[in-house]
C-alpha cells in the first residue's frame, strides 16, 4: 500500500489531503475534510485524536450515516458487489472469506438479528479478532441498547481508522495499535535454550476449521527470529502452540521410551488484549513441562 | 465372567481343570492338560510360569500350531465366523471393532503382509495396546526374521494368557499385569488441591477418531476417586488429558480476562509401560501450568 | 508417659479419676472434679468439650486463679523452682530451655510487660510454636485489652489440655491436635522419584540459633519413611528444608559443571496452621527446581 | 584508570607503546617490547593473541621468570611491600584483602605448599573467582605435575592480561572476557512481571563470611535495571539470590496467612563459567516458586 509522510499531509493542498485520507473512515470523506482545516498535526496520535473528535462532535444523523456506510461482515452479496480494498483486506485477515458453512450461517444469523434490532450494520475492528471472538462479541453486543451500540460502533470505527492511519501515514510517533506474541523454549534437561524446535501456532475455532497461522523453528537462543504475531493487533481468540519435543530429544541422543512420554506438546491459551505483549514460553525436559504468561 | 479359586483348580478332577482353563490359551487345551499333571500350584504366578514352560518346551511344530490357532486382528470375516469370547473382548477393548476405514485398510494390509512373510498370524496382547501402537508394533515386527517372530508370538501368548488367568483365577498372589494412570490438580493460586475440576482422558489416533476413554471430576483432595485407568494394563499409546480450568476459576470468583488466558488445558503424553504407574499431575494458576511424570 | 483408657477413666473411682487428670490443666484439679460427675464420656472429644465448658462457665475469679496457676515462659527462676513435668516438657519442645542471650532477654522483656499490663502470666500452647512465633504472638497480644487476653488465655489452656489429654487418654476417637509436614523429591531429569537424597529440616530463628529438627533420606518413592514432623502440632514458624541434589546427580553419572549449578537446594517456607498438612515437594533437574504447597 | 585507543597504540613511539602496556603482564615489559615490532594490530583480539604467542614461544627460563614475577595471593607481607595497582585491585575484587582468619590460614597453607612443590607462585586470574573457588582451584592444581602447572600458569596470565587489556585499550572489537548474571521475577498469581521486589545477591563462603555483593529492586518488567553482575567475569562460586516475596504480596493485598507460606525466597546456585550468561529467574505465587538456568 502506498504510504505518505505526515509532513507531506500537513503541506498538501486540501483536495490532495482529503484524497489521501479518503478511506481511513469507510465511505466518509467529510471526516478528512474536517481535519484538513486543523492542520498542521504534530503527530499521528494528534491526527487520530482530531479525527475521533470530529466524529464524536458530529450530529446524531451524521454519525448514523457514517455507521451505515459500513458493510456487513462476511456478507457474500456485498463481497461480490465490492467492498473497499481496506474492508476486504481486513475481513480476509480474520478468515471471513473462508468461513465454514456453520460459521457462515452463524454470521448471517447475527448480522440479520443485529440489523433488525439496531437498524445499522454491526461494526467491529476485525483485525483485533478471530472468527470465534467476532461471533462472541456479536452476541454480547446484541444484548445492548441502541445508544450503547452507537457508542460502541464509533469506538470500533476509531480502532479501524487508527489501524488504517498506522499503515498509511509515516510519522515520528506511533499509534499504540500493535501487539506481540512470542515464545521461548528452555531445555531444563540440558540447562540451555533449545534450538531447532519446530513449532506451529494454530487458531482454534468452535464452528469452523482450526487454522495454522504461523510456523517457525527456534533459533540458538531458543526463540523465534520473528514474533509469532507482530506488527499488527493480536486477534482475540483461542490458540494452540505446538512444539515438536520428541524429535528434539531424539536428535540429541537423550534416552526416551517408545513412544516418548512427551512428543508434540500443545500449549493452549487465549488472547484478550490485542495490543498487549504475550510471551508464552515452554520449560521442558523429556518428562515435564511448564508454561506461563511471561513478559 | 465366572471365576474359580486356585484351591478349587488344584482339587478339581482333570477334565474339570482342563475345561476351566480351556480358553486361557486360544484353542489349545493341550496346554491345560500338561498343567493338570503338575498340580498343586502354590500360586497363580507359579501356574503361569508352568504354562509358559509347557509352551516353550513344546516341539516347534506344536508351537507353530499353537500360534496358528490364533485369529487375525481386526479381520471382519473371522469376526463374523466367531472368535472366542476372550478374543472378541480383547479386540473390542482396543477398539478394533470400531476402526475407521483408513485404520481398517491399514490393519488388512499389515495382516496380509505379515501372514505372507511368516506363514502365521500376527499375535499381540491387544489389551496392552491402542490401535496406533498395534500398527506401530506390526510394522516393527514385520522387519524381523521368522525365528524372532516365533519367539515374539509366544511372548505375546504369555501376556494374553497371564491376563486371562488374572481374570479367571482367584489366588492369594497376583500376576503383575495391571498398570495405573492417575492425576492430581494442585491450585497454586490458592495453595490448595483443586476440587470439582471436570476432566477427560482421550486416546489419540493417527488414522482414526480420537476416543474419550474416561471422564471424571476431581475430589476434595484434587484427585479422582478412581484411577483414570486401573485394574488392567495401560494401553501403549498417545493420550490427551483435558482439564476445565476456566470454569473452576470463574466459579471461585478469581478475576480473569474474557476469554480467560487458560480455559481447557490439554496435557499430551504417551504411555509405553502397560504395567507401570503413570501419575500425570497438573499444577495450575490462571496464568501458568506445569506437569510432569510423577509417582 | 503412662496412659489410661477412656473406659478405665469412666469406670474409675472419683479420686482416681481426678488423680489421673490432675495435670491436664496446670495446678487446677477442680476442673477434673467437675468432670468426674459428668461421666461416662462417649469419647475424648466429648471429654475435652466438657472440660472447656467447665472452665468457661466458672466465675471470673476462678478463671483468673486458673490463669495465674500457670508459669511464665522461659523463666529461669521458675524453672529452677520446678515446673510441672508437663510444662517443662512443653517448654523444652520449643527450645525454651536453650535460648540465646538475645532470646532470653526478649522473653524476659515481654513476660514482664505482659504481667505488668494484665496482672497474669502470658499463656500459650508452646507445642504449637517456635521461639520466633511465641515472641511474635506475645507482641501481638500485648496490644489487646485485658478482657480479650482472658479469653485468649483460656483458648490456649484449651489447646494445652487437648494435647495433654491426647497423650494421656486412649480412646476410639481422636482430638484434632496433630499436623503433618511431608516432602517428596521428583527427578524430572530421569522422570522418576529421586531416592537416597539426604535432607535436613531447619527451624529458623531471628534472635537465636537455627536448629536442625529433622534429618532423613528419601526412599525408593522419593519420600521419607516418616513425616518430617508428625504425631504432634506443627510449630508455627519459619523453616528451611535442604536437599543434597549435587551429590545425587553426581552418583548417577549425570554430567554437571564444577561446581554444579545446583548442589544443596534450600526451600524456605513458613507454617501457620499447626494442625494442617503441609506437603512441600521438590521437582528437580540439575538445572531447575520448583516447589509448592501440595497435599 | 586511563584508557588508550588501539589506533593511538598502533601509532605511538615504541617507548610510549611499551610504557602504555607495561603492566598488562606483571613486571614483564619485555612482552610489550616484542609486540611493538608487530604493529599495527587490527583489533584487540589480535593484540592479545600476539601477546600470548610471544609468551608461549619464549624460552623456558624466560617463562619461569615471568611466572616468578607474580605475587602470592593474599600474602600480607607482599601487600605491605606493595603490589602493582592492578594486582591489588584484582585481589581486592575477590575479597582477598578481607579474609577471615580461617581463610587466611588456608591461603597461607596452600601458597606455601604450592611454592614448595613447584618453586614458583600460584597464579590465577582472581577476577574469575571467589575465595572458595580459589581455594578449590589451588587444591586441585597442587596435585598436578610441574609441567602442567607451568602451562596452567601461562593460561592464567593470558586471562589476567586479557582483562587488563580490556580495561586499558579502546578498540572496535572486544575480548570475550565478561559474563552476565541476570534475574527476572514473574508473578504467576497475577500473570504479570513483579515490580518493586527487593533482592539481594550473596556470595557464599565455606570458611569466611558470606558477602552481599549486589542489592537491587525489580523494575516494571520484573527485571533489574542493571545485570546483577556485568561488565566483568562472573566469579566462579556459590551464590544465594534472595527475593522479598512476602512484602510484595502483602502490599498488593493478596490474602496470605501469618506468617506467609513464602516470605524471603532464597535461590542457591553456582557459577562455573565466568564468561557465560546466567539468567536465574523466579516464577512465583504466594504458594509456589520455580527457578531454572535460563537465557
Amino acid at each position: 500500500m502506498p504510504q505518505i509522510s505526515l509532513a507531506d499531509l500537513n503541506a498538501a493542498g486540501k483536495a490532495d489531503f482529503v484524497a489521501a485520507l479518503a478511506n481511513v473512515v469507510e465511505h466518509s470523506p467529510w471526516t478528512a475534510e474536517k481535519l484538513a482545516e486543523q492542520r498542521p498535526f504534530a503527530g499521528i496520535v494528534q491526527l487520530h485524536t482530531a479525527l475521533m473528535a470530529a466524529i464524536q462532535s458530529a450530529e446524531p444523523d451524521v454519525q448514523l450515516a457514517l455507521i451505515r456506510a459500513h458493510p456487513d461482515l462476511a456478507n457474500k452479496t456485498q463481497r461480490a458487489a465490492g467492498l473497499t480494498a481496506e474492508s476486504a483486506d481486513e475481513q480476509n485477515s480474520a478468515g471471513l472469506d473462508r468461513l465454514s458453512d456453520a460459521e457462515y450461517a452463524a454470521f448471517e444469523r447475527v448480522n440479520n438479528a443485529y440489523r433488525e434490532k439496531f437498524g445499522f450494520p454491526y461494526i467491529v475492528c476485525v483485525r483485533r479478532h478471530t472468527r470465534d471472538s467476532i461471533l462472541h462479541d456479536f452476541e454480547t453486543r446484541l444484548r445492548n441498547i441502541a445508544k450503547t451500540e452507537t457508542r460502541r460502533a464509533i469506538e470500533e470505527i476509531g480502532r479501524i481508522s487508527a489501524l488504517r492511519l498506522d499503515q498509511l501515514v509515516i510519522a515520528e510517533d506511533r499509534l499504540k495499535v500493535h501487539g506481540r506474541l512470542s515464545t521461548h523454549v528452555l531445555d531444563n534437561h540440558a540447562g540451555k535454550p533449545a534450538p531447532g524446535i519446530a513449532l506451529e501456532l494454530v487458531e482454534l475455532a468452535k464452528l469452523g476449521e482450526d487454522r495454522v497461522i504461523a510456523r517457525a523453528a527456534t533459533n540458538a537462543d531458543g526463540r523465534t527470529d520473528q514474533p509469532l504475531i507482530g506488527g499488527r493487533p493480536l486477534p482475540i481468540g483461542r490458540y494452540e502452540l505446538k512444539f515438536s519435543i520428541g524429535k528434539y530429544y531424539a536428535e540429541r541422543g537423550v534416552q526416551t521410551p517408545d513412544p516418548p512420554f512427551l512428543d508434540e506438546i500443545p500449549l493452549r491459551f487465549a488472547i484478550s488484549e490485542p495490543e498487549g505483549h504475550y510471551h508464552v514460553p515452554l520449560l521442558v525436559t523429556p518428562w515435564s513441562y511448564a508454561t506461563y504468561r511471561g513478559s
